[in-house]
C-alpha cells in the first residue's frame, strides 16, 4: 500500500520536492528532473530517466561517479520529451550527454525526440538503451530494462568521471548492457498512491516469474519455492543466456523491489553465492539491496554482468550519490581482528552417581514432552502474544525447546542436573528474547538444584527444582505476581505443589493439582494488565487475553504431569 | 509478507550467513554475531544489538565510525546472553566495550547479564539504554527504543572514532538519547518467516499510532490522514516532549518501517521540512530512508535530536557501515551548475482571425469534455490497463488532460490551432508516457493542420485536423493497424469520418459514425495479442481484454461527437 500523499495526482512532484530539499548540497531541481552539482572538470554528462516509483533509480543515482541529471516522469510513466530535453539542456557541461535508460515504448520515443531537439541545437547526443529482461524477449533488442539499469548507468558514470569523451562512455556503456542478463520474480503486486487495491495481485504461495517493474504482473505464474530453489531458478535462467565471451568474474545484483527486505535478500545471497561458487564464477563486489523499486512490491531479481578488466574498473569504481555510495579507503586500511573464543560455560558433564544415571532419561523425556507441548500449541502462543505483544512467544518458545533437548543428546554419562543445566543454557542462547533468558535461567538453577551426585532422588528433589525455577525466574524478571508475566502462573504452580507434598500427597497427584493451579492461574491473567515487557506500553489491547508465558508455563507443566503417573521419580529409584 | 526463506527456524541465521559473506572484506562473524574488522588504533569498542528484522539494525550499522560489533538475535528477539558476551568479548580492543540496545525487558536482561561477566573478567563495560519513543510511556525512562536507536548509536561510534575514552564516550551517547524523541505511525503489520498472517492488521483506511518495531500494532487507531496532517501530528507530538534544553537545532530522521517505501518518506519529509521552518527549527543534515526497519511493516516515524556542538560533531561525521555510508568529502568540491533557460517551445500566441476567434471556445469546451470523459473512466482504464500493463494508463490520460485544460485557459485572443498545440505541448510534458506523447503529438498535429488564419473553418477542417491527429500518432508511435494499439481504433475512425463526409454527410452525422465505427474497433481488440509497447511480454494475458488506449480514444470521440450536434463548426461560421 502506498499510503503517504496528499493529492496522488501530485505524488510524483512532491515527492521530488522533498527530494531535492534533502540533498540541496549536492544537486539542484530543473524542469523536468534533477541535475548534479558540477565538479572542478567538465565531464560528458550521463543523464538517466524514466518513470518515478523504482527508488533509488532515477534521481537517488544523481551524483559524483554516477549520472550528471536524472529525468523524472510521473510513477511508472515516461518523462516528456520536454522534460528529458530540459533535464539534459541543464545537465550537459560542453562535451555531449549520454541518454540511458530501460527499453520502454514510451521513453524511446520522448528520449529519441528529446535528442533530436539536442542534436539540433548542437550538443552532441547519444542514447544507450538498457536491455537486461531476459524474460521479456528471447530476442535481445526487444528486451526490457529492469535492474540492469543499475549496472549500464554505473559503467557510464564512472567511464565519463574518469574523462573519457562521449564515444568511449557511449561505448562502455553499451558494453556494459551487452554483457548484463536479469531475470526476477514478484510476490505481490504495488499499489499507486490513491489506489486501494494493488496493480495486480499473485496468487496465494505463488510467484510471477519475469517481473516488469512498473506494476506489470510476472509473465508466467508458478508456486513459490524455498529461496534456494528460486535461487537457482534464477542463476539458471540467467546461464542460459549467458554471453558469448563470457569469463568467470562477473558483477552481481541480488534486487529488492520494495516490500522483500534486506534480511530475504541476504539469505538469497547466501544461496546464490554458493551456487555461483559451483558454476565457476567469481562474484566481484557483489551488490544486494533495493537498487531499483517499484513502489511497494515484493519480489527480487538476479543481475550478473560478465566483466572484462574495462567493466571490472567501472563496477568497482567509487560513487556518491544519495541512494548509493561507495567509498573504498573507508575499509582499506581495516584489518581483520585475531581474537580468541569468546564462548563460555561448562563443557564437561561431571560423573554422575547410579541415581543420578537412573534418574537422567526422565529428564530428557521431560524435555521431549515439553518440546511437543510447545510445537503443538507455537501458532496459539504466537497469536496470544500478538495481541499486545510482538508475537515471537511461541517461536522463541519453541526454539528454546528445541535447542534444549540438542543439547542434552546423546545423554552417554550424564546426570539430572548436568542435563537441565546445559538444556537451560541452550534454552537461553537459542531462543533469545525475555522467555528464553528466563527459561534458560530456570531450567539451569533446577539442574544445579538437583545435582548429579545425590544417593537418591525423590518428590522433595523435584520440588526443590521447582523451587530453583521460580526463584530464579523471580530474581532475573523483577516480576510480581499480578504483572502478568508467567510468574503468575509459575507462583501458583510452586506454591499448590509445595502444600500437596507437605498433606503427604504422592509426587504424581501433587503435580496434578499444581498444574490445573497454573492452568486456572494462567487463564485469570485475561483481565490483568501487563506492568512488564513489550506489552505494557499496549496495556489496553491486552486486557481480556491471557499472558502469553503464563499459557505457555501452564501448558508444559500440565505436559509433564503425564510424566509423574505413577509418580515416577519414585519408581525409578526402586528398581 | 516475508517470502524468501528456506526453514523459517533457520531465518536469521542463514540471513546473517549470507550479510557476513557479502561483507567480508570489512567484518567478520563471530559466535552471536559481527564484529568490524580493525583500524589502525584501538577504540572503545561499541557492541550494539537487538533482533533481527531491523535492517540496516543492527549487523547493518557496524564499520568505522559506527559501531564495532553487533549481536543479532532471532527476529524480533533479544539475543542471549552468551551471545552478548561473545560478540562484545570479540569487539573488545581493549579500551573497553558500550553495551547499546533499545530499552526492552529481554534485552535489558540478557546485555546486563553478559555486561557482568565481561567486567568480571575485567573488561569495563558500560551501558546505554536508547529511550526515545514518546508514545510508549510519560515516564522517559520506561520508553521503548525505536528509530532514535540510530542517532544515539551514531553519537557513540563517532565519538570512539575520535578517540574518545570510554567514560567520555558513555557520557555522549546519554546526552544523545536524552536529546532524542521518537513518533511513529504503523499502516500494516508484518510478517514473520513461514508465517500466512501478519502479526497484527491495521483496520482498513487507519494507522496505528505509537508504532513498535517487533510487530506490535499501535497504542491506539486512527483514521488514516494526509501526509501533510500526518507531518504535524508526528512533529506536534515530539514538540510536545521537548527536552528542556532544546535550541534550534536539530538532528532529523524520517524513518520507513520497511514497506512505506522512500519516494513517501521524501513526499513526508516535504511536509515536515516546511513545519520544522514554521517551528523555528533548523535542521542538520537529515536522513529520509529506512534505517531501523520492521520486517515488511509499513509505517513511519519521525526522530528529532535536540543538538549542541558536540552532538552537532557526531551527527555530522563520516561513517562507512554496510547499510550507512556518509563521506562529506566526495561531495565538498562540487558547486552547482549556473544554468540558462532550459525550457521550448511557442509561448505567445498569434493573432487569430475573426473565424478562428468564433471557433476557439469550442476547441475549449471540446478540451473540457475530453477532460469529463476521461476523468469518469479513469478506474476502469486503469483496470483494463492493469491486465497486461502498468494500469497507469486512465491517470496518464486524466494527467493529460487536466494539463490540456490548464494549458488553454484564459483563452484571451487565442485561435483553435494554437490552443490545440497548447493543449498538446501540455499533455506530453504532464502526462508522460507513451499515450502520453502520442495524444501530445496528435493534438499539436491537428492544431496546427486547423491553424489561426483561416477565413472560414467547416467540416473538412474538422477532418483534417483529425487527419493530422492521426498521421502524427502513426508517424511517432511506429505501430500498424492489428498492433492493439490506439491505432486500431483512430484509423478506422479517420476512415469512417473521411468516407462518411464524401458521401455529403453532414459532419455531426458523420461524426457519430466514425465514433461508433471507433467503439466496435476498440471492443474488437480484444481477441488480438500486443506488439508493442509495456504490454508485449505479456501477449498471452492481453488476450480477452481491449486495448486501453484504442478504449479511451473511443471514449473520447464518442463524448465529442455530443459537440458535433446540430453541426456546430457550421453554426458558429454561420452566425
Amino acid at each position: 500500500m502506498t499510503t503517504l500523499y496528499n493529492d496522488p495526482a501530485e505524488f510524483a512532484e512532491e515527492q521530488l520536492a522533498g527530494f531535492v530539499d534533502l540533498y540541496a548540497d549536492r544537486l539542484r531541481g530543473v524542469p523536468g528532473g534533477v541535475i548534479s552539482h558540477r565538479g572542478p572538470e567538465p565531464v560528458v554528462a550521463v543523464v538517466v530517466g524514466g518513470g518515478s516509483g523504482h527508488y533509488p533509480a532515477f534521481a537517488g543515482l544523481v551524483g559524483p561517479g554516477f549520472a550528471a541529471g536524472a529525468v523524472v516522469g510521473n510513477i511508472f510513466t515516461s518523462p516528456s520529451a520536454t522534460q528529458v530535453y530540459s533535464v539534459a539542456k541543464a545537465a550537459d557541461q560542453g562535451r555531449g550527454v549520454i541518454l540511458t535508460f530501460g527499453n520502454y515504448a514510451g521513453d524511446v520515443m520522448n528520449f529519441g525526440i528529446a535528442a533530436e531537439r539536442l542534436r539540433q541545437e548542437g550538443i552532441d547526443t547519444r542514447i544507450v538503451l538498457v536491455t537486461d529482461d531476459v524474460a521479456s524477449s528471447p530476442d535481445r533488442d526487444e528486451r526490457r530494462g529492469i535492474a540492469g539499469d543499475f549496472v549500464v548507468f554505473k559503467a557510464l558514470g564512472a567511464a565519463a568521471a574518469a574523462g573519457a569523451d562521449i564515444d568511449e562512455v557511449e561505448r562502455v556503456g553499451r558494453a556494459a548492457n551487452d554483457a548484463t542478463r536479469t531475470f526476477g520474480v514478484a510476490f505481490s503486486g504495488c499499489t499507486m498512491p490513491g489506489a486501494h487495491d494493488p496493480l495486480f495481485v499473485v496468487p496465494d504461495r505463488h510467484m510471477g516469474v519475469g517481473l516488469g517493474i512498473h506494476g506489470e504482473p510476472g509473465i508466467r505464474d508458478a508456486s513459490l519455492v524455498p529461496a534456494r530453489d528460486l535461487a537457482r531458478m534464477l542463476l539458471d535462467g540467467i546461464l542460459a543466456d549467458r554471453p558469448d565471451t563470457a569469463g568467470e568474474r562477473v558483477a552481481v545484483i541480488v534486487n529488492g523491489l520494495g516490500t522483500t527486505k534486506y534480511e530475504e535478500l541476504f539469505l538469497l545471497w547466501h544461496e546464490i553465492r554458493q551456487l555461483l561458487d559451483g558454476a565457476g564464477l567469481v562474484p566481484v563486489e557483489p551488490e544486494v539491496g533495493e537498487l531499483v523499486t517499484s513502489l511497494d512490491m515484493g519480489g527480487c531479481s538476479l543481475t550478473l554482468t560478465w566483466l572484462d578488466d574495462e567493466l571490472e574498473s567501472t563496477w568497482r569504481a567509487d560513487a556518491y550519490a544519495p541512494g548509493y555510495r561507495k567509498h573504498r579507503a573507508a575499509i582499506k586500511e581495516l584489518r581483520p581482528a585475531v581474537i580468541g573464543d569468546s564462548s563460555d560455560g561448562e563443557t564437561t558433564a561431571p560423573k554422575p552417581s547410579a541415581a543420578a544415571t537412573r534418574i537422567a532419561p526422565l529428564v530428557a523425556t521431560g524435555l521431549r514432552e515439553l518440546q511437543d507441548v510447545l510445537g503443538t500449541h507455537e501458532d496459539e502462543l504466537g497469536r496470544i502474544d500478538a495481541i499486545a505483544g510482538d508475537g515471537d512467544h511461541g517461536r522463541g518458545m519453541v526454539k528454546g525447546a528445541d535447542a534444549a533437548v540438542r543439547a542434552t543428546q546423546p545423554l552417554d554419562a550424564a546426570g539430572p542436573g548436568w542435563l537441565l543445566r546445559s538444556a537451560g543454557r541452550a534454552w537461553a542462547a537459542e531462543a533469545g528474547g525475555t522467555s528464553g533468558v528466563l527459561w534458560g535461567a530456570g531450567l539451569e538453577a533446577a539442574g544445579s538444584a538437583l545435582g548429579d551426585t545425590a544417593d537418591r532422588y525423590d518428590a522433595a528433589d523435584a520440588a526443590r527444582a521447582v523451587d530453583a525455577f521460580v526463584h530464579a525466574v523471580l530474581e532475573l524478571g523483577q516480576a510480581q505476581v499480578g504483572d502478568k508475566t508467567l510468574i503468575d502462573a509459575a507462583v501458583p504452580f510452586r506454591e499448590t505443589l509445595r502444600a500437596a507434598l507437605a498433606d503427604g500427597e504422592p509426587l504424581d497427584v501433587a503435580w496434578r493439582s499444581a498444574a490445573d493451579a497454573a492452568k486456572d492461574a494462567a487463564a485469570a491473567t485475561a483481565p490483568l494488565a501487563p506492568k512488564k515487557g513489550r506489552a505494557r506500553p499496549l496495556a489496553d489491547k491486552s486486557i481480556g487475553t491471557p499472558d502469553a508465558g503464563a499459557t505457555s508455563f501452564a501448558l508444559v507443566v500440565d505436559a509433564l504431569s503425564a510424566l509423574q503417573t505413577p509418580h515416577p521419580l519414585a519408581e525409578r529409584n526402586a528398581r
